[in-house]
């Protein structure tokens, strides 16, 4: 590949989970070289994910040498239909991203010059559970070699500050973990692995598990992980699901909006 | 618990996979408030390690206001016997950690004073695959409340280094991933996860699974990563799973060590 003076780089930047010292020195320097910041407008978390934003750019490119570019999200079907059938709701997705992707294909091209860097911020890490590599995958897949090149710096996931705020160490010796989402648990934990982290779980999944899987596990939750407004819960699950549930309940009415993160853990007496 | 001003503090800092630009701004402040390093010897892996935490001590650290206590490690059955059998493996493991405990112990007490701060420096993040935290769990499971606090630094872990090197999303759409061990996919890959990332895998075991699985693997593999040496290979696991034992056994020969992590994905043609 040429990297010569008229590629267009982009880069996906993870900023860590809400904190805003999970900033890596890597992703500082790369916030530095930055011409172009592309925002996607998420609605309802806009306004926290902004002050962070701002935040970050305010201490580490003060001398505001830079453009920012507000990109609309386009819609998705949300739909109680498409959330219990996986089929269709990879159909959804996949459709959404796709309709994004050409939604990007516009901006890049339009916003970012010739040689210039532009960068996305992303939440945690841009491995898990973030769409934007995907899509420029998709947006940059029929571009001629050596007119784009694409940079992923690693970031502070939620399941790490989640770890970290319970000072928890994931796994238990040589033994594995499975990181899913919600709607995977929603029938019960995998027989085969016992430390499951769970995210994106708008439907409090933990609550719902079966009655026997509910006794042998401990959950230890977090919301608005590394912000002022971060809530962590732990215990074993029969005991503090209720308190989990009215406190979630009640953040998420107070803000608006919420994000959390948990491991369940099978036998936590276990190393 | 009071904080006051005997409490004798122990942060365990993630520092990355490799790359001293993966500290977090918030690694670095503690660093900047840590008293005395701790710092376990490696053995072979030594040089590196201790390459590796001079250069990041020497460029947040200047003016050198802090004192280094190295321990020796604790050796621990590595035998053949032990490596098959999952039980047998795991007491090993408990007992090796019951006498680095005992260690550990009287070293913090010996070298920590009243109101000062140590800290731990290990390698990617403190929650996957490190020990640490669980040993300071042992060595302080008996000390009164308040004497000792411990605090844990998220860092990037070699999982997010592998996928930030690879430009991966680690998770497909809306599907789990599973992060595991040499040992437990020495026998194939489960069922039911079609993303797994393997680490502390000493005998490369994506080169010994079942036949009909290597026909439908993809490889996203990595070593030394974040560190001028690293290496990186990918591509489907039937084309590219010599060329990887190979360009391994130069490294590991040259360097005397080696340290690798690998995603393996099941019909990586999907989103």
């Amino acid at each position: 590949m040429d990297y010569g003076h008229g590629v267009r780089t982009v880069l996906v930047i993870g900023i860590g989970a809400g904190d805003p010292e999970h900033l890596t020195l890597q992703a500082v320097d790369a916030l530095r070289r930055t011409d172009v910041v592309f925002v996607i407008d998420k609605g309802d978390v806009k306004d926290d994910l902004l002050a962070l934003r701002t935040e970050i750019l305010r201490r580490h490119r003060p001398d505001g040498g830079h453009r920012t570019v507000v990109a609309p999200e386009v819609d998705r079907n949300r739909g109680a239909d498409v959330q219990h059938d996986d089929a269709r709701y990879r159909d959804v997705v996949v459709d959404w991203q796709d309709r994004r992707a050409e939604l990007y294909r516009t901006m890049l091209e339009t916003e970012l010059a010739d040689g210039e860097t532009g960068a996305f911020l992303v939440w945690g890490d841009p491995s898990l559970y973030d769409g934007t590599l995907r899509l420029l995958d998709a947006v940059l897949a029929d571009a001629p070699d050596g007119d784009w090149r694409v940079e992923s710096i690693a970031g502070i996931s939620s399941v790490a500050a989640l770890a970290a705020a319970h000072r928890l160490i994931l796994n238990r010796v040589g033994r594995p973990v499975l990181i899913t989402t919600g709607r995977r648990i929603a029938d019960g934990m995998p027989g085969d692995v016992d430390d499951v982290v769970v995210m994106l779980d708008g439907r409090t999944a933990f609550a719902t598990l079966p009655p026997q899987q509910r006794g042998e596990l401990h959950i230890y939750w977090g919301a608005y992980l590394g912000t002022p407004d971060q809530l962590l819960l732990a215990g074993p699950l029969e005991k503090v699901c209720d308190e989990i549930l009215r406190v979630r309940a009640a953040a998420r009415e107070r803000k608006g909006w919420i994000m959390d993160t948990y491991l369940l853990r099978r036998g936590a007496a276990e190393r």
